[in-house]
């Protein structure tokens, strides 16, 4: 119960893209690890693809990129739903301590990266890459800063 | 390249909700592999919370139904891109030869998946536990059948 408390108001405090559902149901926290990692690595792959168009290390296709900025859209909130309580070492992760002991701060960290992907999609919607370009930026620090801060090497 | 080439025919024979990457981008038939199960891990959860207000075995919450229902239709037409040709043994999963051998199939069955969960989501959308209930049981069915003709227990 307690579990499933804090991962609704983690999950309410940090959703701005998207309706969460009104709790996060996790049957254990090995799911919740999992989860999390799911979510995140879906994203990353979707991220690096654009990433490659914006460094020029495959060549733009608009439509590509736009529907890679929707599925990081769609997923940006999902992931810290995946980090209640009984969810740091349940399952080979690394997740820092400080996700759960500075937990504030962690969530700042995940409405920056939920600020930032509808404008990477709506960048991506242009189909103009200086655009995709300008807010890949933004986008990648945000994961970079919560990185650094949160996960382990 | 032909790895790209086979998992780009099969993005574009399999996506009929989402218009896919130009080519299904991965670095190693590893990324392929955790990237199918990432996303099919992700919607089996969404699906299960569905269906436990389905099932009244959870409280019916329109709006969280509905959030369930938009991630699985954002995921529905991903995971195929990650059964590539060399993807079958590169990281420990459950996949059957049958997906490469009978790779027509087996796109029939994502096809099955893919023309269900918009189905579902429309039906979320109404919020109406009756019109869930009837489109719940179909794609339920879409998942059990391809799960028991290509994914070993």
């Amino acid at each position: 119960m307690k579990f499933k408390t804090f991962a609704l108001a983690l999950a309410t405090a940090a959703s701005t893209t998207l309706a969460l559902p009104a709790a996060a149901q996790f049957a254990k926290p090995e799911d919740a690890i999992k989860y999390r990692q799911s979510t995140l690595f879906v994203i990353g792959q979707h991220f690096s693809r654009i990433g490659a168009m914006v460094n020029g290390k495959a060549p733009f296709d608009a439509k590509a990129a736009q529907a890679d900025a929707e599925v990081i859209a769609s997923l940006a909130a999902l992931p810290w739903t995946g980090f209640g309580p009984g969810t740091d070492k349940a399952a080979p992760n690394k997740s820092k301590p400080e996700v759960w002991s500075d937990s504030a701060k962690f969530t700042e960290h995940a409405q920056k990266f939920e600020a930032e992907a509808p404008k990477l999609l709506a960048a991506a919607k242009s189909g103009n890459l200086d655009q995709i370009k300008a807010a890949f930026g933004p986008t990648a620090n945000s994961c970079k800063s919560c990185h650094d801060n949160f996960r382990a090497r």
